[in-house]
């Protein structure tokens, strides 16, 4: 059962948020959604984390746009995996979005103009900073869980090293402890498509009223090819030609040129070039074990949650291997570990889609973490 | 040793040359090299197709540009894999290309102006029949071997099934029956970039003095990401950076990316645009079995040749799964086939390195074909 008809809310901050780059963010507001009821000593709050073209919008509809259904909401709701009748969920927009929280098309109350370019490079820790001080302003000392998929698994597993005290349970979903260099690799082609195109106008397209739709389309489409796995585009796509027959010109011949085109275009309407910039920085980035010369382990020493991690067979973005050794170094620190390489054909993307045994690890974790609050007398 | 200084010929066909996709070249030029000598009989050519950015220059430096090495040089020459001191070379630069037979750059004969996009997409069947053309011209009806790695791989398989009667040996290295819909997805992303590149001008930017240079350095960072492993670039590069720490903007972070962003500026400054879009549908098309039911087997039935084929572990682009369908394919045929799968780190690239046990192969397989002129009383 769907969670029904949801709302944003916008949550204003006045005090400056250092970020990790050397600047701070003077002034932000931060939108976010919540699901389910907040107990009385707010010990069943569960932040989840968005990944690159994600939202606060988890779960459910609006009432004036009811086909806008959250992008986890197969996961998330009434008797769901994340059980919105247990659970207080929380869904945040991240800092330099174009879905609602402050970005780069917002102005810069320093000049009275859109960021642009100029809205700073945040990082997945800056994120998380934001991120607890909206939990603070909620009265959430300690989360029952912070979980996320890609992206939003760092954020995760971020959140369990900044603030090992206030959170129970991190659940990691098709993530990875940092870039590999082909990661960085895919991001960056996408970057120097919109960076290089002539609409882009080093990022302030907003007064020249145009977006930098080739650069965005281009790149949509290189990081599209990464979510879904080769196995899962051939099953889908093959060599399938759109009209039977080859055309010998430079138009649409196979349905998976057509496929993608169609994903490029959409998404350039959409999405702000200077956050798709932004967002694939803070992937590149992300790399906790950096300061502890690599050591993935002593890294993650200071964590006190339990953990679940998930990863998926096909994925070629985030490999089984990386989630393996997050998990090792979990281990190493005897943390208890909970992990599952689930099966699937369809790539990264198996994170936001139906398995019913992804479905049940899930569901069976948060079962667990249910039971944890019983027995404390929390639920 | 090299074969040292060699020097590039140019022969002209005035009969019109049929196109599979519809159309005719009605005056081509075809530009190619040889290395060693033909003998008495003719019986010691070899045929070498180049892959998608290389050409004719197969072996071998010109006297008046000392560095520009052959692109297979490590493999062609005096006592090496293929033997020049055995056999009669050649390198045929093929229809389309930009380093010198006839291509878009080059004027059409019906408006006097380049071609442009208007040069016809050709494919690896119509290469291979300007290839026998050539052949003709020279007297040779049958090679000893026809030879080549990925995008020339397909030539020489091409070679095996539409002039079966015209070689001995067919050696096809990194290649594939045909491209898979991840294949054919990052080509699509090329193209676009290209196409959409405003200095593109609908493929008519030699008229305006210009190149969609930053189209071409995208699509060449893309499919650069293609020929290399994950492993060998992280190998490489991993997260290397640049300056030591990050910068916190969208230039240069990570050793990965300045490598990238070099190799398509340099791609950029000598490589055609529209001969990009053609060689890559060439590419897309090639699919020998498609008018048999998808049924590779019986696509190679009319086969005679001996075949060689080798694939390297690390390769992702067209993997050993790829020439082992071929393999099964030629077998079931009851061909003599030999297949090296190579445990060799460098990805699709592998093709063009050096590895001992790669050339001993080669070098093996070449003297067992020098063995069966011998016993002939042609060597």
């Amino acid at each position: 059962m769907s969670i029904g008809i949801v709302s944003p809310q916008v949550m204003h901050f006045a005090e400056p948020l250092p970020l990790q780059g050397g600047s701070a963010l003077a002034d932000y507001s931060l939108t976010y959604e919540t699901y389910g009821t907040l107990n009385a000593d707010k010990s069943n709050a569960v932040l989840v984390c968005h990944a690159l073209n994600a939202s606060h919008h988890v779960a459910g509809v609006y009432a004036d746009d009811p086909d806008n259904v959250g992008w986890w909401d197969n996961m998330v709701g009434p008797g769901k995996s994340l059980d919105t009748d247990r659970f207080f969920v929380i869904g945040v927009n991240n800092l330099g979005s174009c879905f609602g929280s402050t970005g780069p098309m917002h102005a810069n109350p320093a000049t009275g103009k859109p960021y642009g370019a100029d809205f700073p490079v945040v990082t997945v820790e800056d994120w998380v900073n934001a991120q607890a001080r909206l939990a603070d302003r909620l009265g959430i000392t300690c989360f029952a869980a912070v979980m996320g998929g890609s992206l939003g698994g760092m954020q995760a597993l971020a959140w369990s090293m900044m603030y090992p005290d206030r959170l129970r349970h991190c659940l990691v979903i098709a993530s990875t402890p940092k870039l590999s260099a082909q990661n960085i690799a895919f991001n960056d082609v996408a970057r120097q498509a919109i960076l290089t195109d002539p609409q882009y106008h080093g990022g302030d397209f907003y007064a020249h009223g145009v977006v930098p739709k080739n650069g965005l389309r281009v790149a949509r489409m290189v990081g599209h090819i990464t979510y879904l796995s080769d196995d899962d585009m051939a099953e889908k796509f093959g060599r399938d030609l759109r009209s039977g027959q080859y055309q010998f010109g430079y138009g649409v011949d196979f349905e998976i040129e057509s496929y993608l085109r169609y994903q490029g275009d959409k998404f350039s309407t959409y999405f702000d070039a200077n956050t798709y910039l932004l967002i694939t920085k803070a992937l590149d980035y992300f790399d906790p074990a950096r300061e502890f010369g690599g050591d993935l382990a002593k890294a993650l020493a200071c964590t006190k949650a339990k953990f679940l991690l998930v990863s998926f067979t096909t994925d070629w973005r985030f490999s089984p291997e990386r989630s393996r050794e997050m998990v090792q170094a979990l281990v190493a620190n005897k943390r208890r570990v909970s992990y599952a390489e689930i099966d699937a054909p369809h790539g990264h993307d198996a994170f936001l889609l139906d398995d019913a045994r992804y479905m049940k690890v899930v569901r069976e974790y948060y079962g667990s973490i249910w039971t944890e609050l019983q027995q404390e007398g929390r639920a």
